[in-house]
């Protein structure tokens, strides 16, 4: 077992290195020998954990849809209810969640085109309105599924609405103006009781 | 004169065939002699048009988001106060829409590492904030510009983040999902006076 961890925790530093070359040039900036370069290794040893750039492009994008999937988790965990810390928690307001946001859109025309990336993105999509929903239903108990549903997906439908816009108009779209245009909508789809 | 307007048109033609190669196949999908071959011409004609391959891109990108304005413009010029069809004009709610977000999409990734995409992206952006805010303003007579402008962001905020979600997951964003969603969220930001 011990062997097997290790070679998933390598896969992951792997992918890491290839997800900083994809934030900062694209899908394009990416190759097998371009990545071993930046981790300091060889490009036998990406090929050992990566048959080609298809399957690392693949696991990326994976790591990158979990580490906003452990940023919400952290949140609701912490308090079940909190569904405006919980989308605030999706939104490009710092570095690390403006990287993240650069990968998810660098690899929408692959998701687009692609079966495999289109799997993983819906994937991520439906455990995000998951995890709002019961979210949604632990602020407001005694709302129905159906209807917590729906303002989860309102809710996700705003988080994406306005990564999208922040992530190419950073400077029209600040943390506070990213902040402020949830808040809003939160309080329009989440009234107080 | 006419010469020119002669080397637009064409120039449009080739980038509506780049077009449908890149909703098709994303961006990897286009090469100069791709485009050439589907547009029954040569690498030389393409080239004529077009520096590079980067040139012929930009220039795609361009057109995809003229198609989209000029849908919205065509809803508001029949009926300026027409915000629910402003809205619905640009959701993917048939092949001609699902293909220009296909391609919209594509382009993210390059736009998220490129400054002259970035542009071409915000200033569609801004373009259709501009437009809903004068739509709101006269749905809503009296309504301040700034309060428009910021129920016309929240607008632009849910069409994306619909089209994101019904670009990618299109058994579960039905047309009807969409328009429902749209509805509802037009609803909350644009209540009845």
């Amino acid at each position: 077992m011990p062997r097997i961890v290790d070679h998933h925790e390598r896969r992951r530093v792997v992918a890491e290195y290839a997800a900083q070359l994809v934030s900062q040039g694209g899908l394009d900036a990416v190759t097998m020998r371009d990545v071993a370069a930046v981790a300091g290794t060889s490009t036998a040893i990406v090929s050992h954990y990566f048959r080609d750039k298809n399957e690392l492009l693949r696991y990326t994008y994976t790591v990158a849809a979990d580490s906003a999937r452990g940023r919400i988790a952290a949140v609701l965990d912490a308090d079940p209810g909190n569904v405006r810390g919980a989308c605030e928690s999706l939104l490009p307001i710092d570095d690390d969640r403006r990287q993240d946001w650069r990968i998810w859109f660098a690899f929408w025309g692959l998701a687009a085109s692609e079966a495999s990336f289109a799997e993983i993105h819906r994937d991520r999509t439906r455990f995000m309105v998951d995890t709002l929903t019961r979210a949604v239903r632990v602020a407001r108990p005694g709302t129905r599924t159906a209807q917590a549903r729906e303002i989860a997906r309102g809710l996700l439908t705003v988080v994406v609405g306005i990564a999208s816009q922040a992530t190419f108009d950073p400077a029209e779209w600040t943390p506070t103006q990213q902040r402020r245009s949830m808040a809003t909508q939160i309080g329009l789809l989440l009234p107080e009781a």
